[in-house]
C-alpha cells in the first residue's frame, strides 16, 4: 500500500513496515512503504497548486466536501471499524463512538463554515475604509495521534478544521494504523472529487520513521502544523519549524497529566463514589486518553478515599494498549517512578501483552523536590500526591507544569474555602473541570483542548471544538477596497447574512 | 536617571549612557543607567506578583488606569514634546499628532475592555456545560521602537493592549529616547497609584546594548514579548524565546518594504499626480515609518511617471534621522544596493548629518536572480523594478518576502485585468490597499499591522487596532462551574450585557 498524492497512488520508495495487531499478537499481513522525500515534495507542491484554487472555493461548497467526508466515512461500515481495531486494540463500541464523533466534527465545521461568521469580519467605514476578516494560512502538515485512530487522525479534528478554514492538508499518517488511515484517505480523496475540489487538496503520506515528518517539517511551501502525541515528537517537530529559514507556527498538543484535586469536605461526604468514578476515568480506553487523571492530589485527611482506592485498583482489569512500545513505555514508565521514590499503593494483576493499572504515591515535598515527577506516563496509572496542609496544596498548584485540564472536587463549603486554587489552576490549564472528570472532551463551540507549555505550543489554540479553525487563518486588512475586489464577508450589502464587527458594533446588517 | 520598578527608582548599575540630539548633532546632558540582571529580575518578579491581582481587577477599573494614562501623558505638555523631539528629532507638530495617537490607543482599549464583548464569551449549555473565554498571560515584555518614540514606546500600543487584557508590564525603553520613556513611565506609575492598581503592574528599564533585553527575555516568568524594531533584533529575541525551557510567544514587528504595484492605465491616467503622491508618502517622516514604501513596481510602460519622479527626488528635502546609527545604516544601506547592480536613479542634494532620499532602480529579473535586493532599507529611499510583462510582474509578486503591506494602483480596468495580483497579494501582506499609501496605519477594529514572515511573527497577530489585544490572552474553559465561581462574562444571566456565542448563536442575553 502506498502514499496518496492527490489522485495518485505513489509508491517509490524502498523502506516499508505494517502495522501490529495488539490484541492477537500478530503483524498485520499488509505492507506499507514509506513516502520517500521525492513523495512528500511531490505531495507539498501539489497540496500549494490546490491551495491556489481552494483557497477561493465558497464557503458551501468546503461545506460539501467536508460533508460528502462524513458520509464517506460512515459508509464504510464496518470495514473501518474492523480495521482501526485491529490495528488500534480499541473495541469496536469504542471506534464506532469515535466514528460518529469524527463525522460529527466534520460536520460541526461545515455548519460553521456554512452560516459563515466566524471569519470575524470587522469593518471600519472611514477614510481610509478598512475591512479585516481571517483568511486560510496556506499548505497545512498534520500529524495522526495513535490513541484515536479515527477522531485525531486523517479526517480528525484538525483536518477537519484546515480544511474548512480553507487550507489544504498534506497529512502524515501515525504508523500503528496505516491502513485505517488509507481507507480514511481515500474516502477524502473521493470525497475531493465528487464535490469538484482541486486535487492535492489533501494527500497522505506514510513513515514509520522520524525523518518523514522531519522532512515534512522543513518543506518550504509549508504554512503551519498540527500534532498530537508525544512531548518528544511534539518538541522536535516545534525546534525544526521555528528554526526554518521562514518559521512556521506548530500546533503540537504533547499531552498532560491532568491533576485532580480532592477537597475535604467532598471526600468525607463521598469519597467512595468518588473513588470509584476516579477509576473508572482512570481506566477508561486503558488511560490512553491526552485528559487521562495522571496525577491526583489529597488534602490531609482522605478518609475513605484512598483504602476504596486501593482495594478497587487490585479488581480493575488489565488491557491491551495501542502498541507494543506504548505499553513498554507504561511499564518503563511506572518503574521509573518507583525509582524516584514512588510507592506502589496497588495495582491489577498482571496479563501477559496488558497493560495493568496502577496506582502510585508520593508526598508534596517529594514532587516539590523533583518536578519530574509529575512528567506523563501514558496508561492507566495514576500519581497520588498526599499534601499536610492547605498551604502547601497551593504550592503544590503552583509548580505544576501546564495542562490539558485540571479538575477540582469539593462541596461548596469546600470550594469558597479553595477559591484561590480554582485561581491558580487557571494560569495552569485550558480547562478547569468542577466535581466532573477529564476524561471525555465535548465537540462544541465553548471547548478548549489545549494549554500552556508543555501541554501545547501555543496555548493561545485548541485542537478541539469550532475555535481550532483558528490555528489555521490569519487575519488580512483591505483598505479602500472597490466593492467588485471584495469578498463577500466584507461586502457593504452584507450578502451573507454574516455577524460582523461594523464601526466597532456586533451587527448583521 | 534609574529604572522605575513598581514605585522605586532604582539605580544599581555602573554601565551608562546618554541620548544623542540629531538635530543639534550633541550629547544630552542626562545619564541613563543600564538595569542590571538583578534589577531585570526585580522587575520580572514584582510583575509576576501584581499580575495575580491584576488579573482580578474588573474592567472598568482597568479602563480607569488605560484613561488615568491617557490624561497624564496629555498633561505632561510641552515638556514631553520637547523632551521626544530633542531625543528624536522628529518635529513638534509629528510629535504632538503622535501623542494624540497615542492616547486615543489607550482610550480605544479603555472603551473596548469596558464594554466588555472582546473577551469572545462562548457558553455550551450541555452535559457538561462548557464556557469558554480569553484571559490574560501574564507578565509580558515590551521593547520599545526607536521610530515612534511615544506611539510604539512606553505607552504605546503594546503596552496598551497587554494592559487592557489584564497583563503585568516591563518595558524596556529603547535607548535612544530614555528621558521620553522616563517621563511617560512616571505617568503609568502615578496613573496605576491614582487608580488602585497593584505595584509592579509596570515597571521600566533602561538598556543600550542587547544583553538587557536577552536578559529580560529568558526569565522564567516572563510570558510573551512585543517588540518593534529590526529584522535582527526581532529575530534574536525569538530565536531566545523559542529556545527556552518553556518558550513564549514573541509578537515581533521586524520591518517590510511594503511594495506598491502602479498599474498601466492608472499611469497612463496621472502619472504625475502619482508620482508626486508618491514622493511624499516615501519622505513623510523621512522615511522612517514601518510602512515606508521601500519598493515599487511598475508595467513595461510607465510614461512620465519615472520623469517625474526623478524630477521630484531631487527637490526633496533632506532630513534629519533618529539617530546617527539609523543614519549611517540608511546610506550603507544604498551602497549596498548600489554594489549588488541597482542603479541609482536620483536623489536629493546631500546635507551633512541628514538623509537624502534617493531612488534606485533594478529590473525584476535582478530581483528574481538576488531577491536579498528587496531586503528593508530603513528611510526615504525606494527600489523601482520595472517589470517586462505582466506574467514577469506577477512572478515578482509571488516572489516577494511576507509584508506588512502591499498596494496597488490601477483604475477599474487594471484591477479588473490584474485580478491575480490582488489574490498573490492577499498571501504576502497582513493589509492591501487600494489607491492610497501604505504610510499612515488608522487604529481601530478593522486595522491589521502585522503579516507573513519576515513581516512579523506569528502572522496572526496585529500590532496596531482593538485586535492587538489578543496577542496577550489564551482561551480557558470553565467545565460544569457552579454560578458562584463564574466570572462575570460567563455567567447565566450575563450581568455585563456582552455579546456572547451562546450555543453557537450570537446574543446579548
Amino acid at each position: 500500500m502506498n502514499q496518496i498524492i492527490g489522485n495518485r497512488l505513489s509508491g517509490e520508495g524502498n523502506r516499508t513496515f505494517r502495522a501490529f495487531d495488539p490484541q492477537k499478537q500478530q503483524w498485520l499481513p499488509l505492507e506499507f512503504k514509506e513516502a520517500t522525500p521525492g513523495e512528500i515534495d511531490d505531495a507539498v507542491k501539489l497540496a500549494a497548486q490546490a491551495f491556489t484554487v481552494y483557497k477561493k472555493v465558497p464557503a458551501q461548497q468546503r461545506a460539501a466536501f467536508l460533508e460528502a467526508i462524513a458520509t464517506g466515512i460512515t459508509a464504510l461500515g464496518d470495514e473501518l471499524i474492523t480495521t482501526a481495531s485491529a490495528e488500534s486494540g480499541l473495541p469496536l463500541a469504542r471506534l464506532q463512538g469515535e466514528r460518529d464523533r469524527t463525522t460529527g466534527q466534520l460536520r460541526l465545521f461545515a455548519t460553521m463554515i456554512s452560516e459563515g461568521s466566524w471569519v470575524n469580519a470587522r469593518i471600519d467605514k472611514a477614510t481610509p475604509d478598512v475591512r479585516q476578516m481571517q483568511i486560510p494560512l496556506g499548505v497545512t502538515g498534520i500529524f495522526g495521534a495513535s490513541n484515536f485512530p479515527l477522531a485525531f487522525s486523517v479526517a480528525g479534528g484538525d483536518t477537519a478544521a484546515a480544511l474548512a478554514a480553507g487550507c489544504t492538508v498534506v497529512f502524515k499518517a501515525h504508523p500503528a494504523h496505516p491502513h485505517t488511515s488509507y481507507l480514511v484517505a481515500n474516502v477524502i480523496r473521493t470525497a475531493a472529487n465528487d464535490t469538484g475540489m482541486p486535487e492535492g487538496v489533501f494527500s497522505l503520506l506514510h513513515g514509520a520513521a522520524i525523518d518523514t515528518g522531519q522532512q515534512l517539517a522543513v518543506h518550504p511551501q509549508l504554512s503551519a502544523i498540527a500534532f498530537t502525541g508525544s512531548f518528544r515528537g511534539g518538541k522536535a517537530l516545534y525546534d525544526t519549524a521555528t528554526r526554518r529559514a521562514v518559521p512556521i507556527p506548530v500546533y503540537a498538543e504533547m499531552g498532560s497529566v491532568n491533576p485532580v484535586f480532592f477537597l475535604p469536605r467532598a471526600l468525607k461526604e463521598k469519597g467512595e463514589t468518588l473513588a470509584a468514578q476516579f477509576l473508572q476515568s482512570l481506566t477508561m480506553g486503558v488511560g490512553q486518553f491526552c485528559t487521562n487523571p495522571g496525577v491526583f492530589i489529597t488534602p490531609a485527611e482522605e478518609g475513605p478515599f484512598l483504602n476504596t482506592l486501593q482495594k478497587g485498583i487490585a479488581a480493575m482489569p488489565t488491557g491491551c494498549m495501542l502498541t507494543p512500545g506504548i505499553l513498554e513505555a507504561y511499564n518503563s514508565g511506572i518503574n521509573s517512578l518507583r525509582q524516584a521514590g514512588a510507592r506502589l499503593l496497588g495495582a491489577a494483576s498482571a496479563t501477559a501483552h496488558q497493560a495493568s493499572p496502577a496506582l502510585l504515591q508520593v508526598n508534596a515535598t517529594q514532587v516539590l523536590d523533583n518536578p519530574s515527577l509529575c512528567h506523563e506516563v501514558f496508561g492507566p496509572s495514576s500519581l497520588h500526591i498526599s499534601t499536610s496542609s492547605k498551604e502547601e496544596l497551593f504550592r503544590l498548584a503552583d509548580a505544576l507544569e501546564g495542562q490539558l485540564t485540571a479538575t477540582i472536587h469539593g462541596t461548596e463549603e469546600d470550594l469558597r474555602e479553595y477559591a484561590e486554587l480554582v485561581n491558580i489552576l487557571r494560569e495552569k490549564a485550558g480547562r478547569i473541570v468542577i466535581n466532573g472528570f477529564p476524561t471525555g472532551v465535548a465537540v462544541n463551540h465553548a471547548m478548549v483542548h489545549g494549554g500552556p507549555w508543555p501541554a501545547t505550543t501555543p496555548a493561545a489554540g485548541t485542537s478541539v471544538g469550532s475555535a481550532a479553525i483558528y490555528r489555521f487563518c490569519r487575519p488580512v486588512c483591505y483598505q479602500d477596497f472597490p466593492a467588485y475586489l471584495l469578498p463577500p464577508e466584507l461586502q457593504d450589502e452584507n450578502p451573507l447574512g454574516i455577524w460582523r464587527l461594523l464601526n466597532g458594533n456586533f451587527s448583521k446588517t
